[in-house]
């Protein structure tokens, strides 16, 4: 079945539209290395559910230890020696981060997550961080041996994630050359990382989002003694491997990145990276779905034949594999077009809203897809896919969580509805797709979007949810279906 | 809110369609017995996962013990002890074990399952036991008190439930007045019940469904010894309430119900039952879940207010609880019409095809909707949707298995188009919907399933699926919007 | 088999030691209740593992609540309604305490735990709380229906647990007419209590013990907050049906009881009740593993008998079982000494001080006698002994908890040591042995305790183990061949 | 500390007993590669609980996949590549096997089960297999790279253990050159397997032990298909490492292994090999609870100094330190001794019946000395000792295990008496330790032993434990003390 065997290799599937220069080798053994060897680990840690904290060690010292099986390490470690953080650095691009986060993402979408949260800590101590900073601590990030350092990125408190301004509570005192920080973070995704950049807003600062900064905070203090403790690892439906919790900072040393006004440009810098990055493992898990569910419809029979041969299937199956190629499209744009932006700084032209949107529309659509497919392929193995023997289950609890991090449907829409409303973000959109598209379908499009930015602000808002859902429809399957001048 | 009062009341939301006399009273006591005591227990059975099996007593005698915690054993009596499967018997009438049932599967769908494959058993045996059966096992299915037996319907083997004609290999040989069942069982779902109906193919009988017959299996022989052995319980990713697994017949006991050629209508008439249950706790699971968010949404704040009077949430939330009610008048229909053909026994008349057009059309679209109602409501739990902590999390376990109970979307659609082309159920539905749907819709539909069914076979099915969810949404959406007519 | 009657019943083997007038009524159908309703629960709150913590509300509240299956409180109730507290006061005896604890620990010894250390808040609470303190917190631990509080006694912090005066780092500030707490418990048991006792340093006072001062702690603030926080819940290798964990306390609102230079003798008070419930435990626990082995060895058959008929193993079953009832006896005189002095206060008489060497001897006699028993009971199981499934393997890993909880051996031993040393307590009790012992084995152990004082005092810790392990068995075993002078 | 260093290695307390030429260099790499690498795997496995069985592939075929984390595999193919099986043919000597077993076992007893069980399929293979039997699978057992086949050693059944001849009901049938087995195996170790022996009753076969005989089972027929299904894992308290579980034969491939009168000497032969395994592994396990105990004891403060410097506590280390020395010796006695005689065949010299005393005071006295060892271990970790957080609850639960393999107390102390009785083993013992012993107490035991083989048969063994006991602890001492001579 030759039209499935591409289904099989993410490194092949998405090597059109991300390219694999100069990487292609580094992608290729990297697969292998999962087929043969990550696999099972990657298995066995869903398997064994949330990993286990030691808090305390045999002498009574708080020590707040990750217990995952060794195997876990090795799988993690594989994609920092791999090259997944130092490449970036190295070639200037994000693409190597995203080339080698689709493969791992196919195999676990949720250790994309430690790789994410990492760049999401080099890049703006690169950017932001003083000279003395980035000479302590940049270089340990970008290590490709044992030694390496994790990141994280720790902004979203108890009363909820989408509404920074008010949410966050974590307050920073300043005191010589660096801050203390006092607060809880909730969501801490990658709790066994050596540095992290946290949101928290310093004493006297104005409320809402303009009043937070971006600080830098690392596991030890400066006298080897923990800077913060954990409060607990949260049981998730998935994403089983990475270790997700709550952080009690407690005159916790912290460094300042950038300035004090400037922490709410800084932190969406960081969204724009792991927003695209969930675009990315999103197609890269409904393609996971769909090998999987190919390869159980090619052997299971009913009424004589497999029931991938079965009209129906068939034809849901070849939709769907039309459908992921334009969500890799989406993906694959947003992806490039960060990589053109994601140098500059704030004030931003309009290439970055234009991403921006871009962002928003490939957050939503490919999560949905994602969600949509899992679920679908769950279907297609019946009983079979409710049992947490099988694979698909799991890829199945994936998905919800691609959903949800980084913001749901509900938030994309709504931010890009404002991108839209204030910076004219979708006229940029146009243009770009302009040579590419229908030119009556992309009329009708401009024509629906100029219509609904006249409506009352509330009216905009309820209406929403059509139009934007239509727009990524849009976008994705001109971009799928004019590939050559899509990536440009 | 009073718009979202209702959501909260399952008894509340679903009179209109199901009818509450002559049971209000003790729906009403059933749903404050959940409210007050059955909901935690409900809860810490899922949290503690599927349960274990104790194979032998310590004397090494083979036991097969179902090891629940005895609090899963008082909510699983509550419900037979309200009357589930007597009061259908008293009454004649399979409304009350509708009704009970939607408020079950409110607050567990998982727990209705047992008292479906329950009245599953009862049935068949009723109608078409024989009298010393019939003296020997009914009455044991029909008591409201701690000494019922609990029913279990068996059908599929390992290679797969859709083509039992095919699947199942289990023989049945006869001897004296019973017979003995050799082969394996791989869904049987209440594997602790006393007595099930299980399909399997008499020795000599021809292949395919014709062949199969429907046979009664005690769980102890005469002589007291287990007739058959569990060889474990399957690990899912919901409904823990009910203990699903493999069972060994080796020279089972076993009756046989009916005649050995009637066995595929029998085994149907058992399907019927169960699938407009699964509609019904689909509808409750989607109620639920509507709940849970709605209660969420209304104390969870952003940008200075509860999110649910955010106006795209609000929108979302007002289609959708249009939607339910929709869904609602479809499984409601479903159960009226199979209330008014369940007594026939086979050659069946036109009304038993309509039944089953209705049957198959609701069980896939309010599947679909609990799906997608529990992928929404966890999606407005944001973060905290993914935790197990919170109880969202779990209806969207619970959707995945109602999706795929008792046949998939892709089955329903197929069997749907079936009984459209072989025994033109489309035809009576139509003149059942003439008098309440809009005239110009309605002539739109006929024109689109009366060309659709002029098509090749192949083309029939390949393009089926759009069809067959207009269908489901138009008949669900009349009935809905003439519920008066609808009910009759 | 007569001689196996006995052990099947706790209340009929505790009767002639601990008596069990007035409540023999009451004994009975608590055990028949066990036997009947308890016994499963008890497994399938062993079997679920740790319970769970939820730490916040879906509104973002902490709220700390411990998730066990409701089935547990009924359990947990179930002794507090059949007075276990209430009748202590009531009959101003603790022998209700202990009787109704015995039956309780044959069936579940961690369960004894809740109530042991509820006694333990009550006891002080009403002999050193304040006429106000009295009032409003009293008559919520002394009701037999739902709403009695629990208490809890929490003492051990994270640098260790027998050495109180140097590791107890929680301080106490007092303000207006109440304490404010900060610190760390380490070891704290009945985690869900609302109301509990608290060793806590004032500020100014000296180090050690002498400076400790015990506070009441109730589980919420005067104005409905939580008063502390639960760090978590600790994974133990047994008692899972009593919750042990780490405390938070955070300018928690205290109260002192008595003086606060009298804390070490109210927290040696209080400790007085829970060595000696860890003794009554460890007895009904052995008698409890016994039964088991005994029930095992009556059905399992080899070399053509009963393994209870091979000579071996009946000669070590009847040895255990005069040694059973030696360790009874030695355990009901210290709950039948406490009964006598538990009224005093400080400076305490004689008799206060036979107890505590009683009290020590009892706790490492019993305590390594139900270790020995169950490991017993476990190899006469073979190797169905090490599998989960069935009772015994769960008695083995009780016991362990009642070895090391409330002071290891080697703790009792140099505690023990020290009463002989420093209140010449071995001078008492050889006074109340006389009557009941052999002249010569009496003389020659007072001979022998005598020689042992004289040593220097590294030399008389060096080699106490022997002595005191002689001076129990002779102890326990005169007190159990001369009863009814025991008794008194 | 110089007196707790040789405590920390146990290739060093091991070396002067078991030798450790030719194989100092491998030993000291494989312990090495315990200490950096496998400890954490191994208490990963521990966590990790019961493996996982997956039965079926997802096109339905039986495949009884064991799915331990990778990790595990490498663990355990580690002691297989050091030669743990290899070296024994190759220098003819079972001493490489217990020397690297004594090094796994102080890191994980349970994982020395697989390689003892895989040397007791390899050498009956070897000694009785045909020709052709050997050519076929024995090159398999003894590879050194991940393609070795692992053995299992598969004897009881349901009924129980001791009494074989009773309770195995595996029925063996002659077909052509090989045989068909059915029946149950209850007690299966290393499920996993790719070849198990197997106790089996040829049809026509006497009753009794004399009526059984030695199968060579393979995993997998020559078609490739299982050739048994393994019906479940079982959940034991300790031994993770091994998958124990319970076998079903379906009319599986056999061969015979010597004649079909021998089977009771081969299944003895077996059993001589994993009963000195488990000596060897109580002591490496009494050893590692030590290390653990010294390692806290020296951290751990209270009054003001650590806690192994108070005078009792250094008191029972020291005493305990010395024991262990005589377990060593005991056990290495044991092994040296085996070493002469595991190729004799029957009928057997009177070296071999002392071997068989030997054997059966060191697994009787090692186990207890293990069991008693790790409870003290624990409660030196007071508290802490009984949370799953900390080692030393590990080696508490997995001593009992030990205690209870290859036989109970119970059982050793029966079957070394017959081998008194009836073989005079004791008269050769005596003889061995004249040399060494000092003259008064030597014939102080003689007597001893003399006067209780004289009583009737059923006091000889109601009184036989104490004797026994003594026996052992006189050999052990005995042995230790004169080390130069005991080794030869």
């Amino acid at each position: 079945m030759n039209e499935f065997a591409q289904l099989m290799s993410p490194s092949a599937f998405s090597a059109d539209t991300l390219g694999d220069t100069p990487d292609a080798a580094v992608l290729a053994a990297y697969e292998h290395w999962w087929t043969t060897q990550g696999q099972p680990v990657s298995e066995a840690v869903d398997r064994a559910g949330t990993p286990w904290l030691r808090m305390f060690d045999r002498a009574g010292t708080r020590i707040d230890e990750i217990c995952y099986p060794p195997d876990y390490w090795s799988m993690l470690r594989k994609g920092y020696r791999e090259g997944i953080i130092a490449r970036v650095f190295e070639q200037q691009s994000l693409l190597p981060f995203y080339r080698i986060g689709y493969i791992t993402a196919f195999h676990d979408p949720g250790l994309y997550c430690p790789y994410t949260v990492s760049l999401g800590t080099a890049v703006p101590l690169e950017k932001y961080g003083s000279k003395a900073l980035k000479a302590r601590f940049l270089s340990h990030l970008l290590r490709i041996d044992g030694t390496i350092w994790q990141g994280a990125t720790w902004m979203t408190e108890i009363k909820g994630g989408s509404d920074l301004g008010t949410n966050v509570e974590t307050a920073a005192r300043e005191q010589g050359d660096h801050w203390y920080l006092n607060g809880d973070k909730y969501f801490a995704s990658n709790l066994g990382a050596e540095l992290a950049v946290v949101a928290a807003r310093p004493e006297g600062a104005p409320g809402g989002v303009r009043g937070l900064a971006l600080f830098l905070v690392p596991r030890l203090k400066e006298n080897g003694e923990l800077n913060y403790t954990i409060r607990r690892i949260k049981d998730k439906i998935a994403t089983r491997s990475v270790p997700t919790g709550e952080i009690e900072l407690r005159n916790s040393e912290a460094w300042l990145l950038g300035s004090r006004e400037q922490g709410v440009y800084l932190i969406l810098e960081v969204l724009n990276i792991s927003r695209v990055a969930n675009s990315i493992a999103s197609v890269a898990l409904a393609q996971r779905a769909m090998a999987e569910a190919v390869f159980f419809a090619s052997r299971r029979k009913a009424f004589g034949k497999a029931i991938i041969d079965h009209p129906l299937l068939l034809q849901q199956f070849r939709e769907r594999q039309h459908a992921l190629r334009a969500a890799m499209a989406l993906a694959g744009k947003a992806a490039k077009m960060l990589n053109e932006v994601w140098r500059q700084t704030p004030p931003y032209d309009d290439q970055y809203h234009l991403f921006r949107l871009l962002a928003h529309l490939a957050k939503y659509w490919t999560a949905e897809f994602a969600a949509q497919t899992c679920k679908w392929a769950m279907e297609v193995h019946g009983g079979l896919g409710t049992l947490t023997e099988y694979p698909v289950e799991r890829w199945f609890r994936e998905a919800m969580i691609l959903s949800i991090w980084e913001g749901t449907a509900h938030r994309q829409i709504l931010d890009g509805l404002e991108v839209m409303q204030r910076k004219h973000a979708h006229k940029l959109l146009f243009e770009q797709l302009r040579p590419l598209a229908d030119r009556n379908t992309l009329a009708d499009m401009e024509a629906r979007v100029a219509q609904h930015l006249q409506q009352p602000p509330d009216e905009q808002e309820t209406n929403a949810e059509t139009l934007f859902a239509d727009l990524a429809r849009f976008t994705a399957e001109t971009l799928r279906d004019c590939p050559a001048q899509a990536t440009r």
